[in-house]
């Protein structure tokens, strides 16, 4: 898409020499033909070493985007960057591409779903009424068991196993807000990759990144009825019990596990090898490793234990 | 159905004149060829204005309702209501409707089920899996993702988006018990409204209500994994965070903003522009607007930080 | 498999008289052509009383597993039990079984899918998207709302209402992990069954047992987003509120009922008739009948709520 026409769309001033946006990026990872925004004072950081071919700023913001990058001056830039969103998203199905190749081996139900340009690899188990979009991929030994849904451009790794109704790729929470409070979809145009030897439950949710990955390393485990957020990131070997829930953009480190029902905050990361105990609420960042946790607010799981007694005696 | 077939089905003295009865209803909300129940004193005070036909009750509650009302007397009103909702049900799906019709513009998977009697309107997408019972109706410009099940006579406005998976219409948690604790089935006559401009993420369920609506009206965005029983009504550009529950007939105000794995209490009412931190359990009526809340049991969030400053401090 | 084939496959030495073993189990369950294992020091007590015909255990359990028994010594027992677990895996569909047979009376959607083998009552109605699996059983009178998923090998009773979406048989979050925190996949070669007269809300999950039954039992209620473990009993005309989960092998007893987003521990029992508020966090075997708790840790509800009244009063 021209930039003059991202421009014209969200009402920005643009004289400069026009050219081809080929995507939407954050600030980080935006390369040099792609457009990118700042709508939160604690980002203008990133803004002088950001590759972005352009920014979506405001007035106050403005003044950090670079000589060689195009500002596009808006009052909103959040907004104005969900309404380009939906400039970049793809179709629901690519109709025009080939018809989805599955590997020698595979068994696929006739009551699946699969779009053009699925690719589905050898040996396989594509149960009845499983949805797997365009051109989203599923490794080798996979089997996803009835209903399974896996949104479009999302990739599921080899000897991995995916129960009944969990749903892949949903967009995530995410949209603009107006001082009306009428919201804005931000169409989410990232994906999310399940690495290789990966099992999770029924009825689990996990969303597509609003840009890049929502990832769920290798060798993981996760439990029936959990949702992850968008662009969340789950360590290899994790083991995350039924009805947990991750707020966007957290991090978790290798071999991480969690109890049944526990929270973690957005933005968040948790170093390698930490345990939580079901229901933990997890509320900040965790730099140290090895320890076990619980409560909301958390904290170490023997201090917590202590507290316990000592509030029962309190209280008589 | 004839009133007198119904009081025979609950064996109840009948004499009066016979008449049609059309539906079932709340007290409040009955017409006058509809029938009604009393199971429970705290609805005494809404007989006298009760336009009901008919209304089932016991010995000690018949004396409240007027001579020109068909007054069911029975020993278990509940009880008795539930056996009558089974008679009220309509079939699953209305085989002798006229076949789903589909609006100009709109893609609807050869997977996808419309039962005779549903209602799409234009430049929808209806993806593989999908389900839209009979009588139900989705709006202009609405996406359905894979495996969205719509209740039949439940509606969707325009312009909305529903992720994979979630239900919209499921009968809700009601039945009568007896003193042996042995349920029987409320039959759910009434459906799921949901408005123009909402946004639902994946494997959310919304439980229709027992008789009127239950209702998410327009703007309102939900995340993935949420609980909404029957006859909850969420008010405009509302946001919930992911696992929230909300029980049976509480009241969301406009713009109400839950973080995730909130709940709500039933029966409740909550002014507009309230706002509820992550994991904030609501167990009473909020009548004032603007603030924040957290906890459980729930309080000003600024209250709840204190608390918790001086809980650790007790605890030193 | 014969039970040298065994042996072979997990490093095991074996000499004694082969012979053929026909499933595998608990120590408590097994059959005296069964294979069973030992891996906590906590079932040592069961070795003894134990009909299993061969025992994997590891050099210091080896001493308590009688003469007339194989014991099959490895490292890591646990492992070992998971490795095997895929031997005795059925496939996800029984290809060579007759057709599903249905019931008089009963209507299935040309867009549900019935495995072979599976059999279907009288008088059911089995919406589009359903999947019932190999030798999974529905009774008479039973509805399955669209895209339930019964995984093969699993029963539902007469006269029953599973709602959208709801996934009964998925295998439940078991594996051995070794010291690296890899994780081995226990195959679940156990099932669910549901009695009679029970209704299910949508988008629930309840996991197939190890081995034996997950059981849900005649007359019980559950709502929407519940998760059951595996190896879970739940007592008769029991009702437990939406978004509440069970812990693994946790035994409620007859008419427990749950409010809304409670959880149980592993491995508990609960007498009959105990009543729980929303929220409440049971992490103890509770004996008694007929009382209320709430709370997390739990406690009795009037207990809980002279704490908050108490608690109210310390802060101030």
């Amino acid at each position: 898409m021209k930039l003059s026409e991202i421009a014209k769309l969200i009402g920005a001033e643009f004289s400069a020499q026009d050219f081809e946006i080929t995507a939407m990026n954050t600030l980080r990872d935006a390369k040099n033909t792609e457009l990118s925004f700042v709508a939160n004072t604690k980002y203008i950081k990133d803004i002088a070493s950001s590759n972005a071919a352009a920014i979506i700023c405001d007035a106050t913001t403005k003044e950090y985007v670079p000589a060689t990058t195009v500002a596009l001056v808006v009052d909103a830039p959040y907004w104005q960057m969900a309404v380009i969103t939906a400039q970049f998203a793809p179709a629901l199905e690519d109709v025009n591409s080939p018809e989805a190749t599955v590997g020698e081996g595979s068994v696929v139900s006739p009551k699946a779903n699969l779009a053009n340009g699925a690719i589905v690899g050898k040996n396989c188990n594509i149960m009845a009424g499983v949805y797997v979009g365009s051109n989203a991929v599923v490794g080798d030994n996979t089997t996803l068991y009835p209903n399974v849904v896996l949104y479009r451009d999302c990739k599921i790794g080899s000897d991995c196993t995916i129960h009944a109704g969990t749903v892949l790729g949903s967009d995530g929470f995410g949209f603009a807000s107006d001082k009306m409070g009428i919201h804005k979809k931000i169409y989410h145009l990232g994906n999310v990759v399940i690495e290789d030897d990966v099992e999770i439950g029924s009825n689990t949710s996990i969303d597509r990144a609003v840009f890049g990955i929502t990832l769920v390393k290798k060798g993981t485990r996760l439990d029936n009825l959990i949702h992850i957020a968008h662009n969340c990131e789950i360590g290899e070997y994790s083991v995350i019990a039924g009805q947990t829930g991750l707020a966007g953009s957290s991090k978790l480190g290798r071999s991480t596990v969690f109890g049944a029902q526990s929270g973690v905050a957005g933005h968040l990361e948790i170093a390698p090898f930490n345990r939580f105990a079901a229901r933990t609420g997890v509320t900040k960042t965790i730099k140290e490793s090895g320890k076990t946790f619980a409560g909301f607010p958390f904290m170490e799981h023997r201090l917590w234990l202590k507290i316990q007694v000592k509030l029962a005696r309190l209280i008589k």
